[in-house]
């Protein structure tokens, strides 16, 4: 099984450098790393153990890549107008896309890239940050709630090749979670990710200041309820108890950097279509105003518009 | 007539001075800057003419101070848990106090720390800041919109007291609009004031950036038409339209700081609960939740206690 990986960062790098240290076939789109990791291969440090890849099978044109059977889309979501230039060159038509993406409808996105292609969906619980070319620190966690994509948002069981997906994973050891609702599953993400991620540009803080905060801790909550009445709208059933739950979760948790903030800190768009404007349009299409949501949204935008500006 | 300013910065030294100028019997409450006034009087900058009042009746004590048959209470609201102390000295039982503060139930405060006086509430459409001690510098406007207060949040009519301020004020150029339902004038000016302090602060903005986004403008008015439907609940009839009319007068005003901004920037503590808290307890007291307005709320007092620990 021939394997490409979109995206060599901190997701896509890590899971990929596993399925090629374990003698997989294994080849990575790059962009701005390319020249760095075709002459050095890619180095790995983790909380499992360092490795190094001193050869690594690199490209910078999706064109000159081979038709691989499984692709891994790792880009951010911010890139996703490229798919349909990448897909089709590098998903072998009846082969295998998997989208280790944020948010909401990054798998149509996907499919509408590569028609023919069977999508899965795939949530990373992973802590790794890409601290140079081709150079991947892995801090925690790594596994991977992975389900099928259906066009219509309905269920779509355990498949063939969610299967086949989750045995060469977990060949590498890398734990996979399936589950036959990708769709709820990726709610239940953005019951975090929504008001962790936005508040942290928003406020610039990390987790733990913001949790331990009565008055924030009430509106982090607050919005995490929002998230589960939006989801439920759109015909989903997770209990209003979730919420408390997650919150109880996060303040176990060690202070943590959510992406959008690295990724705002670093002047790099944010990925607020995915993560915000993509739930907002789900839930108002089946009657449901996001209004907490939608105050983060603007805000986001606003400080992204800045921010860009800024670092021109 | 004899009057006394509690406050005397921006809006309290402003009026007082010009009263004072006038040749009334004006007796100002001071803080930080009573040596300095004591001293050296007041210096007012202002677009209608510059002028020094030398000799200035200051007092750091309102035990000290003699009784008076109008007070206006021109404190930051954040001091208001001083009022108590302050009133029952200084306002004359059956005497007026004049509230000229930010947000809703202000006037409460007052009545509740100086019964059996003749409560009137004013907001100021008035462009001025403290440049230092005894010093205003005033920019643009100056009207004042007043209403009698009543504690059953009705309309209280055009009473004889509100007819008796309102022309002492014009004697000295100036201009009271009075209005017969001080409660939706006040719900009015919240439908500006909630919006772009707020934000101006979360964003460390001024207005013209923030409604100068297309993106932003729609939050901006998406909350003047929360506030809008919170006044409604409560039993006024803003019409919606009011939203789009506030837009386009702040299209048309000059670059400008909302009072919030200057109280974060400077490390004083902000007026979140006349400005957020009391109208969203009213507001759901009546039935109508603000979620957005919580949403601004809950970060500004994130960023304030930071703020505070800040500048201890």
């Amino acid at each position: 099984m021939r394997i490409g990986i979109i995206g060599t960062g901190a997701v896509g790098g890590y899971y990929g450098a596993l399925l090629a240290r374990n003698g997989m076939d294994v080849h990575f789109l790059l962009k701005s790393d390319y020249e760095h990791v075709s002459k050095y291969g890619m180095m790995i440090e983790s909380k499992d153990g360092d490795f190094e890849l001193p050869a690594v099978r690199a490209y910078n044109d999706p064109a000159k890549m081979p038709e691989c059977d499984l692709v891994i889309v790792a880009l951010k979501t911010t890139a996703n107008h490229n798919l349909p230039e990448i897909l089709p060159a590098v998903a072998r038509p009846g082969g295998i896309i998997l989208v280790l993406q944020n948010g909401l409808g990054v798998e149509a996105d996907a499919a509408a890239a590569a028609p023919g292609r069977c999508v899965l969906g795939g949530l990373c619980f992973l802590c790794s940050n890409k601290v140079g070319p081709g150079h991947i620190r892995h801090l925690d966690y790594g596994s991977i709630r992975m389900g099928a994509y259906r066009p219509d948002g309905k269920p779509g069981g355990i498949t063939e090749q969610l299967r086949k997906v989750a045995h060469i994973f977990s060949i590498v050891g890398v734990s996979v979670h399936l589950t036959d609702d990708l769709q709820r599953a990726r709610w239940e993400k953005l019951v975090w990710n929504i008001p962790f991620n936005g508040l942290s540009v928003i406020l610039d803080s990390t987790t733990k200041p913001m949790i331990e905060d009565p008055f924030l801790a009430a509106l982090l909550e607050s919005i995490m309820k929002e998230v589960i009445c939006a989801a439920n709208a759109c015909g989903h059933d997770i209990p209003d108890a979730f919420a408390a739950n997650m919150m109880n979760a996060t303040r176990l948790m060690a202070d943590y950097s959510p992406s959008m903030k690295l990724d705002y800190d670093a002047g790099r768009p944010m990925e607020i279509d995915s993560i915000y404007m993509s739930p907002i349009r789900v839930a108002r299409e089946a009657g449901f105003l996001m209004s907490r949501t939608m105050v983060l949204a603007g805000e986001l935008k606003f400080l992204e518009s800045r921010n860009c500006k800024a670092t021109l």
